[in-house]
Parts: structure tokens; sequence; C-alpha cells
């Protein structure tokens, strides 16, 4: 065969499998979403025999022998594109050929069954019905890891698959930064007294509306509803078949309509990276979005840097205004800004503030290291997350509901995935700040409600880029420099002193 | 190997097949209710690759070996259920290893290509936009007729996979009777100038509400909603993943409640089949439902003996009075059991009444016996269809959505399926017929609101026993005779006779 014919049947082999990948995108999504409750054991088989499907497709010999042909005749037989096919279709079997199928399927089965288990112990408050899930997942993650990266210690292993390239050794002082000058940031807040008006947020705002009102939002963002949708489910997420199959969840409470319409807005900034793909490669890994801490860039670009900014509330007061009547009558722009940026320690990682958020992520990641390195154990968990939330927020939560079980990652079994939320939220301040020198007046075009400028720089210089660079390599060439904290703690300090009137080294 | 070993190493596979199959399942149901418009392509690729895989497990010749290997140890060596599960997987793995891996997929293609099409040519209202799917349809369901039962013309191949062991020959004399039978009937009652009162029938009955009753007697009738969901489609359906994930779906006019409740009662009736089947082997395909005649016979079972009787009627009046404020004041449970079975030509099928109903089977029997025999052209069929309509039930559609277009079946390539709605109605009033005779209480029963002796009943004679008899020797075990449309004719004249005060020979 020549090598043309070759590549041409590796692409066609890597598009069944994203084809399989979409429908185990459907299972998951219609698990979280729609199932009925006493399907949980049929369920867990099903996604089992698909992951089994996927895995033996994944592993063929067949498919081993021709990716290393190709490869071996080396990238000046290829274009970019074609290279960067064959590249990750090298990375992924070596990853899925050292894994043998059965602790492929015992994963996916836990994963599935962790999940039912996960929201049943939530409900109860009953961590103790957890643990065993939780246990047996870091063995498994454990073995797993010795599989796939002999030589990296297990949790980087983990972290790799969510964070390729990215260890506990860049991460710790990259952290370690961060709890050291957000501490000290909170206690300054604290100290100050000062506390933006938010009462006007507290009310009743029923839930047709505020859907209706995401709706709008997301749409106006540029999130296509003819390639996804939007529902309802435990925890907020974006998910979905496909690319032109895009589905994102929230959550509603009657009596708090912001916490809602921004995980909407975080979900639409995650599904306008997937809808935003290079459209010639949508079933190809190369138009596959890059690390989870750029797609948690895309959602916190959205969430943070556009829609709690002061040109998004003037602009969206109005809004707001006419979907919940009455409820903003003499409220200003301004306002609005002050009090959706209110900082304040709270129990619920999902609704925290841009401040306090990165530490809960640091007690996640604090935690996982522990399970892995046998440092913590998973029954004194409870005590673990209490403790060291009173430590770097100064509150203690009251349940295991409202403390350790709050986040559905562990339940199925992804470790590792915590520290992309923050490495996210430095990307997207680093991405706003070039977006903003690019496009000096794009505050002023979001205070006149045009969102399609956003979209349209993040289209063209992040989702359409796929895996074509890495994620330290994107941002050194849309920022110009590489990943850079320090501007993170630059913008929070920037804006906190403004919004709480105090003066900040 | 031993047997015994060998037996459970099939067991293992079929049940893979099983979860594959289910997958399959939230597929399908995903597209017909819940799939993003804009997602048709990515959706046909995605199916089209699990097909693949299916027929790739469905044809590996492990499996025929090991499947010749246990049959050819004869019946003695296995009990019923293992017996029957070996014959299952012989006639499956003969008739997928006799069909090209391409002709399946380009089936599963065109299915889920068509179903868009489908769906648009009806909203347009013209079939010359369907026609070609319909078209390709033929060539390749006659190519695969060839493949799969060369001895069989191409029809009867299409039949037997719905309805095991019938073929033309059998349905013609049949189908002939009933004909003229019917054409007789029918013109008896409009002769007879009587009409029963419906007008309380129309009106205004909000959507949730409808929803609410529809969920409440689906309950009563012994749905179990934690196994099972109700949703809204084009066309009615009951699909889902497995037993324990049944999902039925209907659809709501807000100026007629019968059409929606009656589809839910319908559906039920199918989702009963499938809830009920054998527990211990439920991922087997001894427990599988037996043919689509059986199990239309359950939902027409549900909705033309028990939701059309006089008992039912009696006793649901008040619940229909209670839901809908005022509509039903002053009207009987009589007058509601005569209106509920008006008899009157429509252009509908799923709105038909069970007298008209059968010649609308007609219709599409004799249209599809004459397309695969070359009779009959494509392009003719809107005249055709017309022609007929007018022939036998005296009118004629204005249109071909209300005609040739209106329904899903030929969408998917599913010919020779639309017998079994009649066949089934054949069946359902012959099972009734013995469920009376065993328990002589049953319309008192009915009459007070208690149907879980009737679930009963049908579990335990028809859905527990899955595969384990041929559909006329389980006819011939529960009834005691062969399947007898002259039984039908009867009910069907008695009844009526009452309704419209008419004499009957």
């Amino acid at each position: 065969m020549e090598v043309k014919e070759e590549y041409s049947k590796l692409v066609e082999m890597l598009e069944e499998r994203s084809h399989l990948g979409g429908v185990m995108g459907v299972m998951h999504w219609d698990q979280e979403v729609i199932m009925p409750s006493g399907a949980a054991d049929s369920r867990a088989k099903q996604m089992s025999a698909l992951a089994g499907v996927l895995h033996e497709k994944s592993t063929a010999p067949e498919f081993g022998e021709l990716v290393g042909r190709l490869h071996a005749e080396g990238s000046e037989q290829f274009n970019a594109i074609e290279w960067c096919n064959i590249q990750e279709a090298k990375r992924d079997y070596v990853l899925e050929t050292k894994v043998p199928k059965k602790l492929v399927q015992e994963l996916a089965e836990l994963s599935s069954r962790g999940h039912v288990v996960w929201v049943q112990a939530r409900k109860d408050n009953k961590f103790a019905d957890f643990a065993p899930v939780l246990k047996r997942f870091i063995e498994l993650k454990t073995q797993w890891a010795k599989c796939v990266f002999p030589d990296l210690n297990s949790y980087d292993a983990n972290i790799d698959i969510f964070e390729r390239g990215t260890t506990q050794e860049r991460i710790d002082p990259i952290f370690a930064t961060l709890k050291k000058e957000l501490i000290g940031l909170i206690q300054t807040i604290k100290d100050s007294g000062a506390k933006p008006n938010g009462d006007f947020l507290q009310g009743d705002f029923p839930v047709a509306k505020q859907e209706e009102l995401g709706r709008k939002i997301s749409s106006e963002m540029g999130f296509s509803f003819d390639h996804g949708r939007l529902d309802v489910s435990v925890h907020p997420f974006c998910g979905g078949a496909h690319p032109t199959d895009v589905r994102i969840t929230t959550r509603y409470r009657a009596d708090n309509f912001v916490e809602s319409l921004y995980a909407v807005i975080h979900e639409t900034g995650h599904g306008l990276y997937e809808q935003g793909r290079m459209p010639e490669n949508l079933d190809q890994p190369v138009s596959e979005p890059l690390t989870m801490g750029i797609h948690e860039s895309q959602s916190l670009f959205w969430e943070r840097m556009i829609a709690q900014s002061r040109s998004f509330c003037t602009h969206y007061l109005a809004t707001f205004q006419a979907v919940f009547n009455g409820q903003f009558d003499g409220v200003s722009g301004d306002q609005l800004y002050d009090a959706v940026n209110i900082c304040e320690s709270s129990l619920i990682r999902v609704e925290a503030d841009e401040i306090t958020y990165p530490l809960h992520i640091i007690l996640r990641y604090e935690i996982e290291k522990g399970l892995f390195d046998g440092s913590l154990q998973v029954d004194d968990l409870p005590g673990i997350w209490n403790d060291r939330m009173e430590e770097y927020l100064g509150i203690r939560p009251p349940s295991d509901t409202l403390g350790v079980l709050q986040d559905v990652h562990w339940s199925s079994g992804s470790f590792g995935y915590f520290p992309s939320y923050t490495l996210g939220a430095i990307y997207a301040c680093q991405f706003f700040h070039s977006m903003k020198k690019e496009i000096p007046n794009i505050e002023d075009q979001i205070a006149q409600g045009h969102l399609h400028p956003v979209k349209d720089w993040l289209n063209k210089n992040i989702h359409r880029l796929g895996r074509l660079y890495s994620a330290e390599d994107l941002v050194k060439k849309v920022t110009g420099e590489p990943l850079n904290p320090n501007l993170y703690i630059r913008y929070l300090k920037e804006k906190y002193a403004a919004i709480y009137k105090i003066t900040l080294g």
C-alpha cells in the first residue's frame, strides 16, 4: 500500500473510533440527564460493553502496525494535520495497549455504578457509603497508572491524561504561590469590612424564566441550538456526541438565578470550544480540544473574564430587568458588577467566586496527591476536608453533602482533573489580556451586547487550532509568553482592590 | 472445553450483544426524541459504526463455530431455556453471516438519514423528496432478502423478520376475508345513519394535564416509571435500552386528548411486555418478545380489549371528569364507551378505529407486495394510496402528509411490519376471550379500576414465556386453538351491532 493510501486507512479507523466515542457520549449524557433510576445496572453493563469495543478497536494489532509504519515514515512525509493525527494515534495506541481489557471494563463499570452510589450517598449525607467506591478507584487508577506511564508516579500519570506534560513538580510552585497570595488577599478583604450590596440577587426567579434567560444569553454568545441542547443535571456539565451535537446542562434554584445562569455561561464556553472545532476534520484527533486546562480556559474566559466584567453587567442589566419583573428596579450596572463579584468564602466549589475558587482546587489537589502517595486515607477525608476548609477559607462544612461529597469527579474516577480548573483560570486571564491588546475596543463592544467578536477571536486563536500545538506552545503563540500565574494574581488584586476599595501590595 | 463451559461462553457473547443492542436502543430513542436537528449526519455515522460493530460480533467465526458445536450436541443436552438460546443464536448467525458488512452499514445509514428526510418531506407535503429513499430501500431490502432467505420471495423474507414463519400465502386469505367483511360492515354502519355523540371528546385539554393523565393510567396498568419513561415524538413508539429502561412516547393535541391517551395506553401495552420479560434471563434471546404480531397483540389488548371496553370507560369517567374540569359533566359511562368506539373512516392509521384500522393495514400490505413484486412503482404511490383509500374507506386524502407520508416505518426500511398490526389485533381478541374464561369476573374488576389482574395474566401467559414457544404454539397453548380470524370478525360484529343498534349476519 502506498503511504497516502495507508494514511487514508488510518483516518477511516480513527473516524470509526470517533463515531463510537460519540455513541459513548450519548450514553454518558443520557445516564446523567434522562435515564430512569432502575436502569443503573443495565446501563453499567452497556457502557462496559461499549468501552470494551472501543478498547478492542484501539488495541487492534492491525491498527498498531499501521500507526507504526506511518510514524516511521517521519513528519516530512505529511502535512501538519496528518502528522498530528499520526502522533495522536500513536500516543493513544501506546496508552491503550498497556491497559488490559479487564481493567478497562472494570473501570467503566465502576464509573457507571460509582455515579449512582455517589448520587445516593450525597443525598443521604453518608460519605461512608461512597468510600468503598473511592478506595477501589484509587487501587484501579494506581494499577492503571503503572500500566500506562511506568516512569511517572501514579498521580502524575492521572494528571497527564487531562493536562498532558504537566506534573506535580510544575503545579506545586504555582499552587504554593497562589495559596499564599490568595489566603492573604481573602484576609485583607475580610479585614476591610466592606461588602457590596448583593441583596437584589436574592428573590423569586421562576425556573422557566431562568431557562429562557440562559438560552438567550447562550445564543448571544454564539452557541448553536441546532447543534446542541441545554438540560438539567445534578452537576452542570458539557457533553454530547459530536461538535454538531453538544449538550450543556445546568441546575436551577428558584431563589438564586446567578448560580444557574453563570453555570450556563460556563458550560456554553466549553460548548463553543466543541462547536468551534476545525470543520474539515471533525472526527479526527487533530480537531479535538487540547487539554482540560485549555478547555477550562474557555469556560472561565466567558464566565469570569466576560460575564463578570463591568461591560457585560452594564449591558445585561436591562435584560435581567425585563425578564425578572421589578427585581432590579433602581439597580445600576456598577452595582450589578459589584454584586456578581462579591468575594465570600463558601462551601461549594461551583458556587465559589474567582478568589476563593483556587483554594477549593488546591484542597482537592492536596487530597488527591495524598491518596495516591499513601499519606492520606479515604476514611479520613471528611475530617481532612473540613479542617483544611477552615484553614484556607475560614469556614467548616456542616455536612459531607456540602463538603467532601459535593463533586461528581471522583464518582467516575477522574483524578488529576481538578488542577485543570485553576490552570484554566490562569490561561483565561492571559488570553483575555492578549485579546484586549488585539481588539482595543472589545469592552465597549461587550457593553453594547456584541459578543460575537469574542467568540470569533476564540474560534480563530484557540478552537480552530485543535491539537496542532501543545498547550505550552499555544499560550506562547497566542500571548507571546509562557503560562504566567503572576498576571492572574495581578488581575485579581487590581479588580478586587477597586471593588472593595482597598490598597493591595 | 466441556459443553456447559462452552454454553457459558455463548451466554457471555449473547449478553455482550444484548448490551450493545441496548446502546443502539438509546441511540434510536435519542434520535427520535432528543437529538438536535443539525446532528443528523453525525448521528447517521455513529449508528452506522455501531451497526458495524454489532455485525462484526454477530458474524465472528469464533461465535459461529461455538454455536455450531453446541447445536450439534442436540436438544437433549440442554434445558428448554438453554436450547432456545442456542437455536436463536444459530438463526441469527445464519441471518447475519449472509449479509455483507457493507450492505448492513448502508441500510443503517439510509435508515438514519431516511428518517430525517421523511420528517421534512412530511412537513413539506412532498412525497417526491422521500421517493428516492424509498426506492433505494426497496433495492437494498431486495438484495438483503436474497442474501438471507434465498428460497423465499423478497417480501416474504421481509415479513419473516417481524412475523417468523408467516408468508403472503398465509396472510392473503385472512386479509381477503377481513377486507370483504369489513368493507361490508362499514357500509352497514354508514347506511344505518346512526352516530353516537362524541362532541364531549372535543374541547380544550391542556397538554400538562393530558401528560399527567397518561402517566396515571400507565402506572395503574402497571408500567414502572423507575424502569421507563414517557416522552414526546412525531410518531408514538416504544423503545429504550433494556427491560429496566423502557421508553414510550406519545404526541399531544390540545383539542383532543383521546388520541394521545390511547397512544400512551397502546405503547404502555408494548412496554409492559418488555418490562415483564423473564427476570432471570433479561439479556438472553430466550427472554425476548416473540414476534411483532405478538408484541402488537399486547398493545392492542390494552388499547382495544381493555381501554375501549364498557367497564374501563365506566371506571375512568370519574378520572376524566376530575382531570378535565367540567368537560364531562352529565356524560355517562355508556356514553363515553359509545364515543370512544365511534366508527368513522379517517385518514390517519394511528387514529383509526378498530373496524377501519385493518383496511389501513391491508392497503399498506398490498402496496408493499406490489413494490417488491414490481407490479407497483414508488412514484405512483400517492395516486394508488388515494385511490384505494377511496375504494376501501370512502375517503380521499387531501395531501400526502395525511396519506402516503403519514407513517414512520418506511423511513427506516421496515417493510413487512404492517401486517403484524392486524395479526396482533386478531391475537389480542383471541387472548382476551381466553382471559375472560379464566377470570370470569375480570370485567367487574376493571370496572372497579383493578387492572393488575390483567397485567398479571399477560405476564404469566405471554411475557414470561419469551421465545420458549413459537407464536403458533403459544396461541394454541393459551387459547386452545390456532389463530382464528373468525373470532375477531364475530367480536367486531357483536360489539358494533350493539353500539350502532343494527342487525348483522
